[in-house]
């Protein structure tokens, strides 16, 4: 087989790219600022599906890992991470006995439910084991309609079922404020964080006066980390893309008005090349639809390059054109991107290049996009 | 661990899934047509990546198989595939060392060569091969202004350097038209695909009255396949699609004006699960942005129950409302939609369900998504 690629040059593209100086800024960003604020992290890996950055965030001072699908969570049990929190409710019978499975198996998992009938599957697949063996978390629906249920009667209604199951063990909540991450302008986005955070705040206020255990809140993005850490009553943060950053939340705005958020560097890139070069007004790269996740707008964020333009063409085709003033590239030569969203992006890829300048100090496998 | 699905309702989801017996009929009714008109065919791998999809369409009578990348491309030598063509051009050398390496271990393989650059790397990789050995196509832009040289003397030129390389023998062109294949209202796609049939007929003639060999002219997608079919000089076609079938192609229209293009089935399906269902006018599922490819418009394809509306919410998360007279699903209950677009939705997944009516009958590795 060919040998692996130990330079730039030599990775084949289109390739996804980790830079390991700007990661392990971004790893020890976070750390210092939830020590200065007294509180936890347990990062999100729906963002990397990478044991590797999970053990660096781990390395860091995180509590645990948090995680979107059974998939994940047990590739990062099989990896060695403690603390896994699966922040999805689950409706699938077979899924529920993998997650019990990997608390049978000696793993410290935290569960977020979401509905009656997640609790009752728990409590039936867990039945066998000791009293209190399976720790959840309610997961309440702070205002993106999405999972979870009402704080207040409904939070409380699902807290005394929990308390009837023997192997089930309530630690808190969780409160995902998917609506808040994204909102352009520091001062709107926390008044939407703040606003989900009260309910949750109240919530939990509620769950302890009714007699139930409720230590742990587990809530905020990349886009809230400097605004939920300060949050009385939250505390752990689920932050996932602040380790690569991408276009969309550099869109945001950061604190003190500024008008791109930059509180975290970007370290992920796509790495490229020009496979066609045979018009004047444009040329051809390998990085198309399958090389970058497409959801969200995405206009030329060729490193270093800005004025060159990327429209998508195909699978496997993007056109560059001139935007401004500066050159086309010739053909073979690289142009690396940066990635419209990140978690998307990385889920269209098998590997990461951890890059230590031009040098791939290793290739990391991504794991759990599926079944693998 | 768990032991493998066998019927639908077992299936983890979000999960891919091929109804086989509307895949059998698309392999027949592509490979009927081609031996009625006279014409081969080595159908698109970028498509389905899927070895298990490819024996199929060799069993069927297919030529070969097109790749889009060198990943597929060894994917597919290794599967046993003969008569693989890659159809994109290359600009990187340790790729061409790749694809020449292949020839070396004995694989019968096309390259359609986009450039001068590639035609020299390609000549000094395979160098110590025999004479002759590198089948080679001239790469055509017939209007899609994204690969290959124009047709005419830039041809004839590329032809010229060719057969000045020993181990290099030019086989004949290949002209992908598209910015024809999905052209909406059969009239039109037709003029579209004639107009640039016509300029590669055109280029192939020229280049048989310069002495060179050029009887290969491999071209045509899904959306043309009758089209391209009848057209005089076409010998094979490339249709990729047809096998799975998506919203984007049923949007173009058929034939005879036909308002939707119903030439092939929809054999390829996401199944998912409703995983919370807390609001009177909604329901969530568990197939988000990582499930469905996201470039093109998407709206609601659940099979049959189009009342329903589909708008994606997260990397894990759809929300389902009501589009018109009809019940929202429940908690649990089971939704599978259409894919907006085939080949970026496959690209998300690492296996495909084969399923026999509610009977899983194999699952299918997704392989060569990139360096697996």
């Amino acid at each position: 087989m060919t040998r692996l690629p130990r330079t730039k040059p030599e990775i084949p593209t289109p390739a996804l790219l980790v830079d390991l100086d700007r990661l392990e800024r971004n790893l020890h960003r976070l750390a210092e600022h939830c020590r200065a604020n007294g509180v936890s992290f347990r990062p999100h890996a729906k963002t990397h599906k990478c044991p590797n950055v999970a053990r660096l965030q781990i390395a860091a001072g995180a509590v645990g890992i948090s995680v979107a699908t059974v998939f994940e969570a047990e590739a990062m049990v099989q990896a060695g991470i403690r603390g896994v929190l699966l922040t999805s409710p689950l409706a699938e019978p077979h899924k529920v006995d993998r997650m019990v499975d990997l608390v049978r198996g000696g793993s410290e998992v935290l569960i977020a439910v979401g509905h009656a009938m997640e609790v009752d599957m728990l409590a039936a697949a867990s039945s066998d084991l000791g009293p209190s063996a399976l720790n959840v978390l309610i997961d309440l629906d702070v205002g993106d309609r999405r999972t979870g249920v009402q704080p207040g009667d409904e939070a409380v209604t699902l807290a005394q079922q929990i308390a009837t199951k023997k192997s089930l063990r309530l630690r808190g909540v969780q409160a995902y404020a998917g609506h808040a991450s994204h909102v352009v302008g520091f001062a709107e986005r926390a008044m939407a964080s703040q606003a989900a955070l009260a309910l949750a705040v109240d919530a939990k206020q509620l769950l302890k006066q009714k007699g139930f255990e409720a230590d742990i809140l587990s809530c905020g993005s990349t886009g809230t980390w400097n605004i939920d850490s300060r949050f009385a009553g939250v505390t752990e943060l689920q932050c996932g893309s602040y380790v690569f950053m991408d276009i969309d939340y550099r869109r945001i705005g950061g604190s003190d008005n500024a008008p791109l958020f930059v509180d975290f560097e970007h370290s992920l890139t796509v790495l490229s090349t020009v496979i066609s070069a045979g018009h004047a007004d444009r040329v051809t790269v390998d990085a198309g639809i399958k090389a970058f996740s497409t959801e969200t707008p995405f206009r030329a964020e060729a490193v270093d390059q800005p004025h060159l333009v990327y429209t998508r063409t195909g699978d496997e085709f993007g056109i560059i054109t001139l935007g401004g003033p500066g050159a086309l590239p010739k053909l073979g030569d690289r142009l690396e991107f940066l990635p419209p969203h990140c978690d998307p992006t990385v889920h269209l890829y098998d590997q990461l290049y951890a890059m230590r300048g031009e040098q791939v100090e290793a290739i990391w496998p991504i794991r759990a996009r599926r079944e693998n």
